[in-house]
């Protein structure tokens, strides 16, 4: 017998199976010819008594390489290197051996979007997590949506083709959404006016790339959405910030840079803006639309969180307003039911539309045609309706139970309005309390802070009364070793 | 009463349930202030009579509107209009009838992607469909997929953040396919290495973005795949077109266009060129990386149809062998298991992934975390590479199904060269036939036809030998026709 244990190496303390470490070995070695096609491998006890493993574990390793074609068993006789390994040995075309060429840098030159990419590892999950306003996933009917998904895919000879010509997104989606907008946001839109996107990003992306480029203007909050930020300063625009107050953003300033400087677009977040929380005022909205109409700019309507309103009604969209057609609505699903789940929409005129659909086709083709259907059939039977009461419901609870624990707990490091729509909380520290030494905590991981303001996203949504107390507990203990 | 037949606007003809076209006009109504708040509404037996609809549809148009929060139904007694409708009656702000501002067209400058979106409704799908290499979705094992998705999505508790930090891909998907692309193509890769993308388009158009600009130039096959070229050009780029022969990409046209021209990238298809379907022999392999280092390019390997080989062995991809770091290696599984769900993969060095990481998550934050995390499991079980040995039997079947079909039947009318492996043929017509004539056959629809070569992509993997048969059946009449 060839001497295996030095052909096949374990490391017990790898995250991958020692079955599969076998597998992986003994196929290295007839890749390498050190085993031949027809030469006899050990059997299965004298292997794991050579390799100190179970026994158990050789068979599953075994198991795997006949699966994979590498070997033939034939059962209480012997075990071999398959003869012909049509597909599974490729041909090589050098006579190389494996190399790890993908431990070089690329060192051509290429564009660099972001200098200090941070990696949020998953694995550990930090213990404390404050999100910047997500759902609770837990609430949702993500159940119901795949048993739908799961019915659709397994018509399958019906649909074999779903997936053709649903750049914009399927129709059945369209259609609904758009009842579903008119129903629910006065939007008076037609499917051809929808273009499904995997989310609110997507939109601004695309609606950037369309609009905007080297030279162009680009009004936008101070502070604003960071991700949409970049999204506009990777065309070249130049961005130019104004003040974001209690009643949303500035349209005083706006008007005074217009008259000097042709904007190309402006970029709003009517309800709940990020990171601050605030809500455009009416009169704000009617002036905004009265400066598009005046100095010709579109603007970018980002109503990512219309659904959440407890103590104030929403204001029905900028949108649903009589105007010339250069408001482009964005909105998003996976706020509403899960953040995995990347289903978003955006809404313009059908000129519009198309050539954003035309670009998205050029970017990733199009979304996932069985589930935008699944999602179509939840708003078609209510199921979206009733999850979004049944969730306002028990996010109003939480964010006054999160209220009153911050006013009791940490009134004395941090101030806040409390919001009254949304997922999260915009909390500003006292200067004694810098937002960066929260950071520097490493069992915490706080998605949206922001140093310029000394204030962080609280995200309320996600946590029932029991997970808010306890975070609340680890910042006061944080506070108090400050 | 009110006069409700004139409230009310039915259309039997409208895909819309009636049902549902009822609730919409009350709550048009309602927020017209026609209906106040507290105002009765008709009985559903006095209201049915009055529309001349069955009861039932009354009765579920007011279940609508009282799920929706519009109307309070005290049973056995009467309807009324709700008196509060907190949320979902929105404030307006300004005194405007609802209006289809959607009408008008964006009329400020923007980019035009396409002057001639062309729309592939859905709805009637043409009677015969030839696609250009799509997989048999009846085969695919989505279930077992959607089965390991949903249990995923029931552990909520466990995976609360299950999205967050995943816009490279989940962690768990990405060291599941370092090894899966370790033994079924000898790539020595870690997660690192790869980013999980929405398809090969993506990471087609990632790679363009990245090291593609303005007068930088690439050297594409001709005939190419066209959606890469569209992401090329969107950069700026400069294309140059070589030939494609039976041997693949001439690599002597590049080595000359090389001497003179500074070129940045080169895209291959090394597998089944779409849309010719042939092969990258090896000496051009070897040419080819020769030529990358001499002149300092970069490859873009799009190796989208790596797995499905009938008469001979894949080629273990450039990527696998000794190189300095500057191939960027593209697959999909969206052409193994469907392509309505949208999961590709890029493979380069760890700079070159940081930085195409940033930008996708400019572009749509990132994919789907459960779908990823199944489809993860799925490789580990197996059940992927069960999957393409069953397929790749099937597809071997109807591939040589399809030979003898074309040869028997169609011989006199177009000519091909049978494919070594993947889901397409490539077809010739004779000049007599022109392929446009094709296209102007309202039942039929040829997803790709290439007027220059007189040729289409004859997809067979998708279809059983009936539905061959049929097709080939209604091209054979169609030419007669002629």
């Amino acid at each position: 017998m060839l001497p295996f244990q030095h052909i096949i190496s374990i490391d017990k303390e790898s995250k991958t199976a020692v079955y599969r470490q076998i597998a992986v070995s003994i196929i290295a070695a007839i890749r390498k010819g050190i085993l031949k096609p027809g030469s006899h491998l050990p059997g299965t006890r004298e292997l794991s008594k050579a390799l100190e493993v179970h026994r158990k574990t050789v068979i599953a390793a075994y198991d795997e390489l006949y699966t994979q074609d590498w070997i033939n068993i034939i059962p209480r006789k012997y075990t071999v290197v398959a003869d012909k390994i049509p597909i599974l040995r490729p041909q090589q075309w050098n006579d190389e051996d494996p190399v790890s060429s993908y431990e070089n840098s690329f060192n051509l030159p290429f564009r660099i979007i972001d200098e200090k990419t941070e990696k949020i590892h998953t694995t550990p999950p930090p213990e404390v997590i404050i999100d910047d306003g997500h759902p609770d996933v837990r609430l949702s009917p993500i159940d119901e949506l795949l048993k739908t998904y799961r019915s659709y895919t397994s018509k399958r000879h019906s649909i074999k083709y779903a997936n053709i010509g649903t750049e914009q997104g399927t129709l059945r989606l369209r259609q609904e959404l758009a009842l579903y907008l008119s129903e629910t946001r006065g939007l008076n839109i037609r499917a051809e006016n929808i273009l499904i996107t995997h989310g609110a990003q997507m939109s601004i992306y695309l609606a950037a790339q369309l609009i905007l480029g080297p030279g162009s203007n680009i009004i936008v909050g101070s502070p604003n959405y960071p991700a949409a930020n970049i999204a506009f300063e990777q065309t070249g625009a130049i961005l130019t910030e104004v003040p974001v107050d209690e009643n949303g953003i500035d349209t005083e300033a706006i008007e005074i840079i217009c008259r000097k400087t042709k904007i190309n677009a402006v970029y709003v977040i009517p309800h709940h803006h990020y990171p601050t929380t605030v809500t455009l005022s009416a009169a704000r909205r009617m002036k905004l639309q009265e400066l598009s109409a005046t100095y010709s700019f579109a603007i970018i309507e980002d109503d990512y969180d219309y659904d959440y309103h407890y103590t104030s009604s929403p204001y029905l969209p900028l949108a649903g307003s009589s105007h010339h057609g250069n408001i482009i609505y964005i909105g998003s699903f996976s706020k509403i039911l899960d953040p995995s789940l990347r289903i978003g929409f955006m809404i313009a005129p059908e000129n519009f539309i198309d050539q954003c659909t035309a670009l998205r086709k050029i970017i990733d083709v199009g979304g996932d045609g069985y589930m935008q259907n699944a999602l179509a059939f939840l708003i078609k039977e209510g199921e979206l309706k009733r999850h979004i009461k049944k969730a306002k419901k028990i996010y109003h609870q939480r964010r006054d139970f999160l209220d009153t624990l911050l006013e009791d707990k940490l009134g004395h490091y941090l101030s806040y309005t409390c919001p009254s729509g949304g997922m999260a909380f915009w909390v500003k520290l006292s200067p004694e309390y810098p937002v960066h030494r929260l950071l520097e905590i490493p069992q915490l991981k706080i998605l949206r802070t922001d140093e310029k303001s000394n204030a962080f996203r609280f995200g309320f949504a996600s946590m029932d009364e029991k997970e808010l107390e306890k975070i609340v507990d680890f910042l006061k203990a944080a506070f108090d070793r400050f």
